[in-house]
């Protein structure tokens, strides 16, 4: 067929279903998928973690190009274990035990089935004003679950509400841009003569050397001096450090404007001091951010409250559901203190997303850094009522039991040590030398590690804190148990011996360590 | 019961099922909301495309905090139509002629439910090798489906290649802060002694006044000075406007940089001319960008490639298979030419992340702003396959033959201007008092508007541009027909009617929009 520029062949109009396939086969192909969901769940506890595959395994089993005719469904789904399980690491099954967990659970899935069915975006209340308010009535339900400070409910005094970000990473970015931008309309009222630039370069923003490495990001982005401040020997960022670095800033004309606090830093689940550093942020005009990301959902449990102390200091808040909190990738949970902080730091209106309740709403979308959103409130809202904050304090409680359980098997075996409290459901720990220095210990921990990624049942995660090199085991995901860590500690204890030898004297390693 | 700060109790540990649910309970709920869902496809068409609530109504109908103890699914699903679909724009009811449409189909909604059963968070490509993997080998296909410059595949010449963002909104803030980022690396080894600010707020990027409103929120979040040149009288930015402005700000010792073209511009869906953008692009060194996020799927028609002239010149390309391919939200495509230069802007690799294959394989954290990411190239790979590139030509055309059917309506009414070429499934229009000056024919404009919006048959958008107040209304989704347009316009013309009265002279309208 030729075709002419821009010119209209009906002929080829409506030649195929509107979505793509017919109800019926839809009926059936979904239903058959969600059968073959339920025996992948029911079986992933024992699926290999790491799949074994090599970049550029994918190309030699797909063709180069899109077909030009539709496949049928049977094709399709025959390749979904040919491709893509072929090539997963299966974040719950019963052997993974790196990074933190991912949320998962049935009613999330529910959830976000029908959040894509109904589809649309939520970038003003107008565009879908459910979407709009089952995410403020989410956000209050989370807020009261979690014991937030009240000034963070849309439904309580003053400003402050919360919004669903997708990941704590946005929720970091857009809180620092936010006091940033603050920040520069503050000096632009007493400097009307100064530029935007001449402000954010006097700027200075810190979080410690322990926070995520999205906070790092944020700065770049943001181009704000984001300054790493050393946090102590538990891995606690402390008033001191602040107020140390703030004076030093101030006296070389910066501006100290932004703090991210973590509560359970990625590295080692550490938590930094908000009641020292929240009232330094009160008496300096600082915005004080906390991420919580992962140990966030701990605070729906009476007997993890102790860590939310001095969050009545904070100007805003951040976990992710979809970390512990069984609800899928992907949702993070942001507050603001002050809402219009946020809005008035981006806010871009153009007439084609005006409507006439403007001003009476929430239009999310100036609350975050893209300009469109997925409706998320709906698997909140599915996981909160089918699971309950009772079946979720359970969940939590789980996870935090199979990691002291773990600790215990490792305090019991006096040649390793644990490195930082184990607190929630993270445990650090590594081999030690002590008649060697920290390079060779480091070395050897390398090793271990290394045994124990190639050993395929489990995967797990180093870290680095204070030039320690360490293996850390996070638990609490639906598969894991104490059954499989008591398992997974036998493999380290067999791969450590096969470093070590059976001796007990560690300093018959040397010759080993320097292969 | 006493709580204990951070004492585990494990009796409360295990007492409820580990996905939330048992396997036979989420399939018979899973069965029973696919089976809903294709009733609400399949009677979507009629539904009341703007719901009948106002701000705070869900208030009302939930309680004001989560249960304690889990509910049953029957309760859950029988509240959302109580809760959801009352208060629900419908974005796929025949009567949503409003924004542009938001795709989705039954092969990517089958995507998304994998996707989130699957639930990896494809941060590294060790964090999950198939999701990185047949994210890589999706883009190659959509690139060559688009027939895209060949610098743009991963598997072609070069370090081009694709990714997966959540919006177009991320792709642009990615590309500008990556053209900032290498802009200051190549200051700063002119200048050692320079800050980063000190080059920043000599930096100037450029796009028309047209453009999304998302690209002057990336300055602001970027930090960048984000100049809004004219569009010409038919909303194309022309290399002579961009010229000039070149070197006004080149003798003003700025430092261009960055150019952020749009084909399909979101109130009127005109072309930026990129056969005059590029070559100044190339010769002045700038990184030209190209946001097409509704416009691109048109490239999947070989009649629609005459739009594509100029792409040779691009430093990257962005669309969103989620407007109109049929994809749900959300998904947006973007390539890079040479993806170093955005793995290099905000790069941060903690020891927590690395891992052994590193330098041999993607990391997509790299190309994009956030750090995690969700598996979205299943629900492209569904589409492709399900629907094939046939089909999804045919839906293309179908929207383009809708616009083309409205634009003849209003054409055939001397009442009624349209304002911008209806180049694709976009038809801007509106009364035209021509006795009368601007300010009164908006006045008019607006008031027919309100009526529609008032009517609530059909919800659209209005539009602004040099001054002109417009209806624009968007064809192409899976509910919109000729027949329903028929009826909208139908709807316009007794608006219009009611406004002016059944007179052909507009001048006696004069009264009227005094009042």
């Amino acid at each position: 067929m030729n075709y002419i520029n821009g010119e209209v062949n009906n002929s080829e109009v409506n030649s195929y279903p509107h979505l793509g396939l017919q109800h019926d086969d839809f009926r059936s192909a979904a239903h058959a998928l969600v059968d073959r969901i339920i025996d992948y769940y029911g079986t992933l506890a024992e699926r290999q973690t790491f799949p074994n595959v090599k970049p550029g395994f994918m190309r030699t089993l797909l063709p180069g190009q899109a077909p030009e005719e539709a496949e049928n469904w049977p094709q399709v789904f025959s390749d979904v274990e040919k491709v893509i399980m072929k090539g997963s690491t299966h974040w719950n099954s019963a052997g993974f035990l790196a990074f933190f967990p991912c949320g998962t659970s049935y009613p999330a899935l529910l959830g976000d089935l029908l959040s894509g069915a109904a589809n649309p975006i939520g970038f003003s209340w107008a565009s879908s004003p459910a979407c709009t308010e089952l995410e403020t009535v989410m956000m209050d339900w989370l807020a009261k679950a979690l014991n937030l400070p009240e000034f963070y409910l849309h439904n309580g005094i003053g400003p402050g509400g919360g919004v669903i970000e997708g990941l704590a990473s946005e929720a970091t970015l857009m809180t620092l841009s936010s006091a940033r931008s603050k920040a520069i309309r503050t000096q632009l009222s007493l400097h009307p003569n100064q530029t935007h630039h001449d402000i954010a370069k006097r700027l200075v923003a810190y979080s410690s050397n322990l926070s995520n490495s999205s906070v790092e990001k944020a700065g770049k982005i943001a181009l704000v001096h984001l300054k790493l401040l050393d946090a102590d020997k538990d891995g606690s960022l402390r008033g001191e450090t602040l107020l140390a670095a703030i004076e030093i800033d101030k006296k070389n004309g910066k501006i100290p404007i932004y703090v991210c606090a973590s509560l359970g830093t990625t590295a080692c689940c550490t938590f930094d001091d908000l009641t020292e550093v929240g009232p330094i942020c009160e008496k300096e005009g600082m915005w004080l951010h906390v991420d919580a990301a992962y140990a966030g959902s701990a605070l729906l449990c009476p007997e993890f409250q102790y860590i939310r102390k001095g969050l009545e200091f904070t100007t805003s808040f951040n976990f992710n559901p979809h970390k512990w909190m069984m609800v899928n990738y992907d949702c993070s949970a942001l507050w603001f203190k002050n809402s219009s902080h946020a809005v008035n730091a981006l806010n871009v209106d153009p007439i084609y997303l005006q409507h006439e309740e403007m001003g009476s709403a929430i239009d999310y979308m100036h609350w975050q850094i893209g300009l469109g959103r997925r409706f998320r409130a709906i698997k909140i809202w599915f996981v909160l009522r089918m699971v309950g904050l009772e079946g979720l304090r359970s969940h939590v409680r789980r996870g935090v039991a199979e990691a002291k359980h773990l600790e215990g098997l490792v305090k019991k075996d006096s040649r390793y040590e644990i490195l930082f409290p184990v607190t929630l459901g993270l445990v650090c720990f590594r081999l030690k030398i002590e008649t060697f220095d920290e390079e060779k210990t480091n070395e050897l921990n390398r090793k271990v590690y290394e045994a124990i990624h190639a050993d395929r049942r489990f995967f797990i995660t180093p870290a680095s804190v204070g030039g320690k090199f360490f293996i850390r085991i996070a638990t609490g995901h639906v598969n894991c148990s104490t059954a499989k860590l008591d398992e997974c500690w036998n493999v380290i204890q067999d791969v450590t011996e096969n470093l070590l030898g059976s001796s007990p004297h560690l300093d018959e390693y040397t010759a080993d360590c320097s292969r």
